[in-house]
């Protein structure tokens, strides 16, 4: 069973803006890339296409805490925590940390609560309880990591 | 029948990079939109969801010339022209005008060449030919408009 | 003095995801783009690119809870309310309603706290009082509005 | 001497849009990755901020064509090829390949053209020679992999 995945990403030149450094809405694009990488080391995509009808994950809460700016080109670490796990619902912890910095240093926080849903031929999603196969590998981090 | 549409659209925060001006790709997103809000202004929309399989619209060529950048805040006209009309495509020219400029100047021109398709239920998509009702309110602009 | 604004934007393609929803990143780009809207009503650029050295607020903090998807060509309005005025940060709260939707709906709700500062000429930023002028025009909302 | 560099990278949710597909617009980001990752094998940033005003490389045109989509978590292989270089622009092709196809397949094509600028002091950009020391490191592309 896992609680934590780690993934590094070099910050793109289209995610900063006309302040000079990463847009703070592309921190919730990070927190959602290291989550499907995440999926992804379990075997899993955060797309079920699998199953009928197909399951997905959107999210029903997000939030960031920003402590320090990124920059183009800077590395990053995104340090994924499961921090809670419900029958139908996953919530992450995301730490932001900046490789480039001297020293390194934690630059931003975030967490996001995901609902699992059916996505029914009209479009719309029905809340469904997270495929027992999928769930019996996620388990929630030691709480000194969630601090 | 109509041959072109104009929209005017201020730049946001989040469309801008660390060049302090409007990140290149972006104007691919404002081509995109002025070329909806023409469907709109037909009484279409770009997805036709009432088509059994729906039909939509993917690019399949896009381009762009830069002649000055924009910047925060600019005010900027999306002049669109339908520069060919196939029975299964359509194309367009974008004249790009920054109004906030002293004086106003065309500041980029791009293309967009569409192709109609019905999507598949797999998801694939299949070349189909624009439907008469729509095709009927589209024509070509005069020439010398589009040079 | 002013504690509101009400924007109205119609959804973009390009802000949709292969869900057929609007990407949640994107609601944080909505809330900037009814922040600056509120700061142009006051006659103002969140840019202050008069003050020597230049001022801006970048965010310290953003938040967003989902209740409803939004989906391509729908039109939402962002009604921002201030709800919280330091000297040197502002919090706002902002208001998702769905007027395309049968009846009408909120679909979310966010939170954006942002923190004036000087930028300094090495890019580093440092924390600074909101402009008296500016600061005079804004008041917090009435507490019955920010329920 | 360099003509050419290869990136593989993963399609991202938040680059989908509501055809199930890449946006269109984000062919371009992708260009823009891979051309930095090239200059960042030679030991350089696209941004030289070392000079006196900084240089940068601003694009004057971009251009692509779609051959097939590329959907949610495809790996793809990005090639970029020098194909003109003159004393103050650089011309790119980049060959988008669908390596999650069975059998894979090339799905893109596009072009960049980027002009070195200083960037003064007012923000205005003036075109310059590309330093020595970087553009004795890049030649052209031999021609048959260019077509």
């Amino acid at each position: 069973m896992a609680y934590e995945f780690r993934l590094q990403r070099r910050v793109e030149f289209s995610e900063t803006d006309a302040a000079g450094i990463v847009h703070f809405s592309n921190f919730f694009r990070y927190m959602e890339a290291v989550e499907h990488a995440f999926f992804r080391s379990l075997g899993y995509s955060v797309l079920l296409r699998d199953h009928q009808p197909p399951l997905g994950f959107p999210r029903v809460a997000a939030a960031c805490e920003y402590k320090a700016p990124l920059r183009f080109e800077d590395l990053v670490e995104l340090h994924l925590l499961v921090r809670e796990k419900k029958p139908r619902s996953l919530s992450y912890l995301v730490k932001f940390t900046n490789l480039s910095a001297q020293p390194r240093r934690e630059v931003a926080r975030g967490t996001l609560t995901v609902v699992c849903v059916a996505k029914n031929a009209d479009g719309s999603f029905t809340a469904t309880p997270i495929p027992r196969d999928l769930a019996e590998k996620i388990k929630v981090a030691p709480a000194e990591l969630l601090v």
